[in-house]
């Protein structure tokens, strides 16, 4: 997952309200007063949940998303926009979705194609070490010889604020705690910024997770424009702290940071895939997640778990002849780490009038609760009727939330309702956009059950008797 | 920890006997019958019990076992039996002892030195990627081009003999579950052996632990001399797995190995320190941990924090005045992670006789729980008694075991009664061998409490009417 860029106030302010769900009170779903023959339309859909639920998780699809997403991650490797080996996953995908007989074809538009290059960081004094670290999509490289400077240690902007000027000529090191993901990931999106408005050469943030294993995290950062653009990359939570203890110390620190990074611009792909609506063809419920991932990592819990379950929701119901009145599309997002840039071209390329309802995965697929939403009331009391048919995979909790998904924030944030997974992701951050998101992180069942959620919410939304309703 | 490696059987023995642990049942302790000289000396000591934990988790050592090793291991780094800086730590530790008015003093020993060097390994087909490996200690090098070989892929050694000339040229790659730290770490310790006998030309094992974020953990390997000896590494946990995948697909695997590791012997010391008994100064107690660690880690878990903390309790005893009856010494030992050496060269250089009772940490120093004994069950009944002084930190609890700690099995094999910390270290193994062994794994508070227990426990055996009896 990766938050929204620009403009830049969204950014912000998705940063403080994501994960701020509140669940759906009693009292509200008490005032649902849903229409009689809108709760009687989703009833109705208890045997086709029974079918879905039954030929996913015991049936001849058991274990098939799992299996798919570990020919995809073992072929294909890091799926990086910009990127052969994403280009050759999207001709893949494609191709796997028209041998389900699902209209499937790719959407080509620009993205930023930032190449990491060699990079390296050491402390040269008063020891020598190796630094583990991990650029940030969009640095500027250093000079060649790389950047040798003095270090400070500040452990958050104020901080750094407070002691301004001494921050020049600097490389300044983030130690910044860990509270959760929104609030402090500003610290790698914006700390080259807030550190060149100071004079700093240089940025190195402790990476942003709860917990580490000496592990660098990558992620995007943005230059505002208003300063002088400096590199800025990512070391292990071990290594901030050490050097922190150090500077605490009284130890003159002495850096060398070395990235030879390129910015260039590339054209890629969204992946489309759409189970046509047998009443209402031109509406569209769309069920996503996103194919590219960093490129440093093969991406299999952010994000490609929930783009072959996507996938395979669309292929499953198709195989169970279950077409719905609206058509259900499948997208597979690329550009998403760069800044949801797949999702802008997206929203800029359809018509908005046409969507009725969004739904992307990209917090993880580990074991499923039930979803988050964004949007009207009453949608919430059809999901929550909704969720109701999953007592057996133990999926029925509704939560509202103001941030639901990366790419499909782009689409809410324009009025169209949205949903997204759900699911035990406590471990999460653990493993976000580093060279442990592996397969391994992945469990064939619970793959199954969410497959199973992703399928039977994306077809009884896309064969309601109403539209979900908009703002 | 390291288990021991010579002679052979000892090794396997207690490969399997280690962990073997068995509570002391209430019946063993109701047979005890105590002679109540002993009973009433124990108990004498209550208040000698409550000045220590006192002075250490809320006095003037608070925090002091915390704050001495992030000093060690940030001024010495990696301390690696042969390297400068293990010397220059044991020099460190030894002033930091006679600081104390602890007499301090290096005993010197000749260890094996293995130089790692560089080190690679790469998938080459059906796709490029790196492997992240750590070469095993003592494994010979490669040609200086690497070994490029066919991979095939086993999970047992059982699986290996079966398929036994299907192994000859090839690279063997060993995909073991992780069991237990006993139980699967013989892959590490004999993989090169194993598959040598078949004709392999090098050897890769999946680390040994049961959780992993792509971290590869090194560790020791030994040669029985009968086969040629081949090199060997360990891989991640991930891709051992991902190897596994493709072979079972039927890919075929091409694997590059480099390796430049070099043998060499080095002379090292073990850390000395007593504090002198008043009335037989001649019987010894023992407390210790190693100071040595792997090259690629600081080791503050393993085993820095032991070191530290055997040479604090003596320091701390000393500065509260608290002189035990017997001679009270702290061993830091060195050479432990290439087989026990300084362990050996101990009893070697040593009367057995003076040693009435020898303890060790060498599984982590996470919350304690109490303590593992190998010994006579009438030592069994004097530990419990002990233990049930230390209500306040929570840890009176007594198992019985046939592997208390690593060095001191050493002397525990000669018939020295000796006990190990017994803690809450479920994720010792999560970070054992890998350069995420680091102080951000220890607890101040945490380590106030078992360096109180340390320094209690060490006084009361030291200071007893009777001797621990020996078998």
């Amino acid at each position: 997952m990766q938050q929204q860029a620009f403009p830049r106030y969204v950014l912000l302010l998705s940063l403080f309200v994501a994960f701020a769900n509140c669940d759906l009170r009693n009292n509200e779903i008490d005032r649902c007063h849903l229409d009689d023959s809108v709760r009687r339309a989703i009833r109705s859909h208890k045997d086709v949940v029974d079918r879905i639920v039954s030929a996913t998780i015991d049936g001849p699809f058991k274990g098939s998303t799992y299996n798919n997403l570990s020919l995809l991650v073992d072929k294909f490797g890091s799926r990086y926009t910009g990127s052969q080996n994403l280009n050759d996953a999207i001709d893949y995908m494609i191709d796997l979705g028209r041998k389900q007989n699902l209209e499937s074809y790719g959407e080509e538009f620009l993205a930023p194609y930032w190449i990491r290059g060699n990079e390296s960081a050491s402390l040269i004094k008063p020891v020598r070490l190796d630094l583990p670290m991990l650029g940030l999509g969009s640095s500027v490289s250093t000079p060649t010889e790389g950047i040798v400077a003095e270090a400070i240690v500040v452990s958050s902007f104020e901080e750094l604020d407070a002691i301004g000027p001494l921050a020049k000529g600097k490389i300044v090191v983030f130690n910044q705690d860990f509270v959760s993901y929104p609030a402090t990931a500003k610290y790698r999106s914006s700390s080259a910024d807030h550190a060149s408005a100071h004079g700093a050469v240089a940025t190195l943030i402790r990476s942003i997770t709860p917990f580490s294993m000496r592990t660098p995290h990558t992620g995007s950062q943005f230059y505002s424009g208003k300063y002088k653009k400096i590199p800025t990359a990512s070391i292990t939570v071990e290594d901030a702290k050490m050097l922190d203890r150090r500077y605490k110390r009284g130890e003159k620190l002495i850096i060398h940071v070395k990235m030879e990074s390129k910015s260039l611009t590339t054209t890629t792909r969204n992946t489309l895939m759409n189970l046509k609506g047998h009443t209402y063809p031109e509406k569209l419920v769309m069920i996503s997640g996103h194919l590219d991932c960093w490129d440093v990592t093969v991406g299999a819990m952010d994000d490609g778990a929930a783009a072959v379950m996507s996938w395979n929701a669309l292929a499953i119901l198709n195989a169970l002849n279950l077409r719905p009145k609206r058509t259900l599309r499948a997208v597979l997002w690329s550009g998403e780490e760069q800044g949801l840039i797949g999702a802008r071209a997206y929203a800029n390329s359809h018509r908005e009038d046409d969507l009725t309802f969004v739904m992307e995965s990209d917090e993880g697929t580990f074991e499923p609760i039930g979803l988050e939403y964004k949007g009207p009331d009453t949608g919430a009391c059809i999901l929550q009727e909704i969720l109701s048919l999953f007592e057996e995979l133990n999926a029925t909790k509704l939560v509202r939330s103001n941030d639901v998904g990366s790419d499909i924030a782009v689409l809410t944030s324009r009025g169209i309702p949205g949903a997204s997974l759900y699911n035990k992701n406590e471990r999460y951050f653990w493993y976000h956009h580093t060279n442990a998101d592996t397969l391994d992180i992945e469990d064939p069942d619970v793959l199954d059950k969410n497959t199973a959620l992703w399928a039977s919410v994306g077809y009884i939304i896309a064969n309601l008797n109403v539209d979900m309703p908009k703002k």
